[in-house]
C-alpha cells in the first residue's frame, strides 16, 4: 500500500491491433488519479492502429519508460503478436517486479502469462481465452473484476473501467474512486442483458465463437509453445 | 428508418479538449456496426489531445466528409471553444441535415444547440449541464439516454456507450446491437453508485460541483450570448 501523498507514476502498454477500449476506458481513470503522472508507452513512439482502426499515439517508446508504479497491460487481437516478442515481454516483467500494482485488461493477461508473471496466481481475461490461463500456471477465475495481491485482472474489454475504478479505490481510497465515478457519470444503463456468454442470446453467442474460432485457435497453438518455454504442463484438454 | 442492406457512413466529430471517452466509448459500438464506414472528422487532419493529454487523431478534416447518415456529436470542456465557431456549427448544421440519425453525447448537446439544431427537442447532456439547454429551446430531460425522432442523445461521458448501443439497435436491430454488447463484453459492474448527482455521496457531488463551476460560468456566458442569435428567450432563472 503506497501511501496517498506519495507521488504515482502510472503507465500503460500500447500496440498495434490493440482493441482501444481496454486502453482508453482505463485512461478515464487512471487520468484522473491524484497526485500522479499517467503516460503510455509502445514500442516506438510512433501511432498504431487499434483493431478497428482507431489512431492512438503513445507519450514515449518502452525504452524511455521510467520505472512505474503501476502497470497497465490492456489486450486486443494485437496481443497475439507480441506473445513471444522478447523486447515487449522484457518490458513487462521489469516494469512489474518494481510496480506496486499490475493492471491486467482482457487478453493483455495473455501477455503477462508468456511474461511469466501469473503461475500460482488468480486471474482473469476475455472469457473466449479464459481456459488459455492455464497454460500460464493462473488459476482462471470466470469473475469480471479478480484481485489478487497486487494484481488486478478484468475480464473482457469494458471490464477495464470497473478493474480500473476498483484499481484507483486500491490506490487513492473509495472516495477518490467514487469521485471520478462521478467525474465520468459511470452509471450504466446497457440496453440488452447479452455482454457476457451466460447471457446473451444462444444464437449471437454462437456467431461470436464463431467469428473468434480463428483467432482462438492460434493463441492456443501459441500459448502451448509459450508453455513448454515456461515449463509447464497443462494439466486439462482445452475446449472452447 | 433506413434498410439494414444499405452501406451506412457514419462520423465522428474530434477537437480539441474532448473527453476521450465520449468519443472512444461509441467508437467500440460505431465501428462495429455491420455494412458502414466509420471514420473520424476534425477542424483539421492533425492529432489533438483530449482534457486529460489523451492523443488522438482524425480520419480526415470536416472539409473532406462525405455527407454522413450519422452524425456523432461529442462534449468535453474543449465544446466551449467552439460555441461561437462558424465552420464547426455549419458543418453540424449542414451534416445533420442530410443525416438519418444524429447522436450527441454529453455536452456536444451543446454545440447541437449551439447550432441551432434543439429548438423545441427533448434532449439530455452532461447533469451539469442540464440547465443550459433551455438557452438553446429544448426541453431538459434527466434520462441517460434520450431518443427524440432522429437525435439519441446521451448524457454525461460514459452514457456514450449506452447511447451507442440504443442507437445500433436503431440503425440495424436488437440483434446487431446484442451482438456488438457482446462483443464488447458490457455487463458492468461498477464498483461503487456514485456515478449520478442523485446516488454520489453528498460530499462528493460538493466537490464535484465546485470543481466544475468555473466551467459552467463560462458556460452559461456563452450560451446566453448564444441564445440572443438564436432568438430565444430563456423561460427561467438558471441555478447550478
Amino acid at each position: 500500500m503506497i501511501p496517498h501523498d506519495t507521488h504515482l507514476r502510472i503507465g500503460s502498454l500500447l500496440f498495434e491491433g490493440i482493441d482501444q477500449i481496454d486502453l482508453t476506458g482505463p485512461f478515464e481513470v487512471l487520468s484522473r488519479i491524484p497526485n500522479a503522472t499517467y503516460r503510455i508507452y509502445a514500442k516506438s513512439a510512433a501511432p498504431v492502429r487499434d483493431l478497428n482502426g482507431l489512431w492512438l499515439t503513445p507519450d514515449a517508446s518502452l525504452a524511455d519508460a521510467p520505472p512505474l508504479d503501476v502497470l497497465h497491460v490492456p489486450g486486443g487481437f494485437g496481443q497475439e503478436a507480441l506473445m513471444e516478442d522478447t523486447e515487449v515481454l522484457g518490458w513487462i516483467r521489469q516494469q512489474a517486479s518494481g510496480a506496486c500494482h499490475i493492471f491486467s485488461v482482457c487478453t493483455g493477461a495473455l501477455l503477462c502469462g508468456a511474461a511469466g508473471l501469473l503461475k500460482g496466481r488468480r486471474a482473469t481475461t476475455h472469457w473466449a481465452s479464459l481456459h488459455l490461463l492455464r497454460f500460464f500456471g493462473a488459476i482462471p477465475v470466470n469473475e469480471r473484476v479478480v484481485i489478487d495481491g497486487a494484481w488486478v485482472f478484468a475480464a473482457g474489454v469494458t471490464a477495464g473501467i470497473d478493474g480500473a475504478l476498483r484499481l484507483a479505490a486500491e490506490l487513492r481510497g473509495d472516495e477518490s474512486a467514487q469521485a471520478i465515478q462521478l467525474q465520468m457519470v459511470y452509471a450504466p444503463e446497457p440496453p440488452f442483458h447479452s455482454g457476457t456468454p451466460e447471457t446473451a442470446p444462444p444464437a449471437i453467442l454462437r456467431q461470436e465463437r464463431q467469428s473468434l474460432r480463428a483467432i482462438t485457435a492460434r493463441r492456443e497453438e501459441t500459448a502451448g509453445r509459450v508453455a513448454a518455454k515456461l515449463g509447464i504442463t497443462v494439466p486439462v484438454t482445452i475446449g472452447d
